[in-house]
């Protein structure tokens, strides 16, 4: 985009120019990289700012609030919900390099920029037998700053928990430019108001985070994984909350409905448990000491015995990874089922979830769209999808009625319209269906004390966006299979 | 204190009589008894304003917003640093009578009112096998409203984390009245600013907790505790460090310094450890199944072989109770030292904590006071005391200077000046020690964001008060041995 030469961003942009000479990047290819996000609904922004060192986000952010310029931070881009989009332009904000990690063994805190590869500290924990539990699926390429800004959740939440519950302090800059540090490497922190926790999740706008500290855990000294398949799904989600209830506790403790399975076999070309095509599907990990662990696994086998169709154990390590992979790939492989996909992942009460699926299968034929649905069982936890075919005008309608019926009827039965993913664009229209007047008001308050010129990220959480109206980009990312 | 008839408190009150009649109370005993915490200074409010239903607070605070009265919230007043004191007068708002609980045995959530005494709730969730593992030293009275309040600690928060680890959701009253709602009982909910965390750990400054959603666990099968000499505190801290590192896990592992333990050892009138006594302490507990229970024990008697001097072993789980009594009466002992004590709860990295205890052995000798210092060495968190008589204006001078020195000792020892007790009114001429100018006027600003009139308890976390200038009166509490 040409700038004019008089205009306030262009001046804005010759004085960060002038400020930061080798860090502004502005060829069309860059913008466009930085103009979408896993939503793939591209914005530009006016330029890319890469910086190398966290003090320079301290002079981008002064820059950008003398002029008003909305300023975007992001690391991978592979937010679902377009939160870290440009959607109202300005300048984005490119963490990806601030990169650096400390690890002290004793207190197992590691201290890590913003930009650091998700998956790479894990590895490198692993590395001294240690243990940084959360994974979201895009974890291979997800940066830490990512995750905070969206407080990114996993398959092993049911066990450890979510990113927020991992972040002892964050290092970081004000909308003003200020740094300012929320917590320290400490186990146990209560001095003054704690704004760590008020910027995790918040979507880049309350602030910029450059670096967090992290609390690691011993690693699990064995893992175990199997299958097991249900007739039905309201069989697998009784027994999700059986097992619960009788005090198993899985690392990992996820649901496919049939519909998911479908999806899923056709696009490996096998069946995922080949005695039981197509049922209804449990993935479960147990991990621990291995006295332990075996101890969990006759408790499990004996609990599953008269509750199954079938199962399938991993015999290795090696053959729970790809089991695992399986679990990945339902995303992508739905869409045989139509070009475009709503992706919700909503929560409920786990006593509820059975009834969530009756709902989705009931809406499925009112709606006349497929409605597959998998997700974390173990947090009530699941990932509801639409899928259609963005040309076909009815489909669309028909989608776009279907995910507002889906978000009330889990705000009934007692639930959230979010739990992993975070609000962005997508869910903004969801908003007050989740939350009073007071509680927005409330929340618009804190925006506004922290960031009283709306610099950061702006357009996002609090605006009504309705992503079904926009055209997505032609785009291919690295965590999209095949 | 007789209010005229005119004055703006007056009419408030009044109308609130009007509206709550059965729910004001303004005798001065019932006054008194509002007036302190275990800070042990007093501030007589208007009037006490003992709520039965969260409703009611609403009510409370619509009125105090209309007529611009102080609400001071507290449970059972167990607040070290005065954060339940109305010391601007106003309106004691006391939701000790909100203590009703729900158990979700599947989800594993409690739902309790915020008056609810955490001993209460952990004897009735473990009834069921399930653990809430928070523990304040003064958890017998303290209500959960309060353990919120403060983000109470305690511990076992080596293992388990503190309070705000086990928080999923609040209800609760804005400033104006309106009710508002901040998590749900549900595993994940990342829908909107987190302002539940926001407001744990705010002292009832920027909201009024009614009630909470509190996640559980599995109760650990059982529990194992033995009591560690060293001859020096460095050799203490030293083996604290190296049984992390080398991947111990243990449910409580406490530090006794040997002023600490000389004087506990007076007051029960006989050794901890009868071979050693005066020698300075470990006391560990580990816990879990009983399998990795033994071998748990058997390495960490591996590990202690050489280092130590002596050792006991709770033969059972009530003698472990017996020992864990010791060291809640460590607080209590100290007063042999002195009538008045300064007691910090200050946390440093792991790694430092001996050079902070070389700092107070210094610090004793510099000042001619004793700096008696136990606590939480699995987190860091030491509560390092100053003791003094307060009719003696020498040890009274010096008291206030050491306690300065003190907690630049910490800030400069990359440590935070509270890790469990919060700001209050204690800590106060600390703020700008450890926070920024940026920091506390982007607190501040949340602050006037959520509580534009200042009405939710004024006076603390950003004013100046010099506790050690104030008398404090003769009051004991159910706590306080003996």
């Amino acid at each position: 985009m040409a700038l004019k030469k008089s205009t306030p961003s262009a001046n804005a942009l010759r004085a960060l120019r002038r400020k930061l000479p080798e860090r502004v990047l502005s060829t069309q290819a860059v913008r466009f990289e930085a103009s979408v996000d896993n939503l793939k609904l591209s914005f530009l922004p006016d330029a890319v700012v890469k910086v190398k060192a966290a003090s320079e986000v301290g002079v981008v952010l002064k820059l950008a609030q003398r002029h008003g310029i909305p300023v975007t931070s992001r690391g991978a881009g592979s937010s679902v919900t377009g939160s870290a989009v440009p959607v109202k332009g300005g300048w984005a904000l490119d963490l990806s390099a601030l990169n650096t990690v400390k690890i002290d063994p004793v207190s197992r805190i590691a201290t890590v920029g913003a930009g650091m590869v998700t998956a790479d500290l894990q590895a490198r924990v692993e590395g001294m037998g240690l243990f940084y539990p959360p994974d979201p699926s895009s974890k291979k390429y997800s940066t830490i700053g990512g995750n905070i800004a969206c407080n990114s959740g996993g398959m092993r939440c049911v066990k450890y928990g979510v990113t927020r519950d991992y972040v002892l302090g964050l290092g970081g800059f004000l909308a003003d430019g200020s740094p300012v540090q929320w917590g320290l490497p400490l186990k146990k922190y209560v001095s003054g108001y704690n704004l760590r926790d008020l910027w995790i999740g918040s979507e880049g706008t309350l602030g910029v985070v450059t670096e967090a500290h992290l609390r690691l855990i011993k690693k699990p000294e064995k893992r175990a994984l199997a299958l097991y398949a249900f007739k039905h799904e309201a069989d697998a989600l009784r027994a999700v909350r059986d097992l619960l209830k009788a005090g198993i506790e899985p690392s990992i403790l996820e649901f496919l409905d049939r519909q998911s399975v479908a999806c899923a076999e056709a696009y490996i070309g096998k069946a995922l448990i080949s005695e039981a095509s197509g049922a209804a599907i449990l993935l479960i990990e147990l991990d621990g000491k291995w006295s332990e662990l075996r101890q969990q696994q006759t408790t499990l086998r004996a609990f599953m015995k008269k509750k199954v169709v079938a199962q399938r154990e991993a015999r290795d390590e090696h053959q729970a990874d790809a089991l695992l992979e399986v679990r990945r790939i339902c995303s992508q492989s739905m869409y045989s089922l139509g070009d475009t996909k709503l992706n919700e992942d909503v929560v409920v009460p786990i006593e509820r979830q059975a009834e969530l699926i009756r709902y989705s299968i009931a809406l499925k034929k009112e709606i006349g769209l497929p409605t597959p649905t998998y997700g974390h069982a173990g947090d009530g936890n699941l990932h509801v999808h639409i899928m259609y075919n963005r040309g076909d005008a009815t489909q669309a309608r028909q989608a776009k009625r279907g995910i507002k019926k889906l978000m009330q009827k889990v705000v009934s039965l007692g639930g959230v319209i979010t739990g992993e993913h975070g609000i962005g664009l997508a869910k903004a229209p969801f908003m007050k269906l989740q939350h009073s007047r007071a509680e927005i008001a409330a929340m618009q308050a804190v925006k506004q004390a922290l960031d009283p010129k709306g610099i950061l990220n702006p357009g996002k959480i609090f605006e009504p966006f309705e992503v079904w109206n926009h055209e997505p980009v032609e785009v291919k990312f690295p965590w999209d299979h095949r």
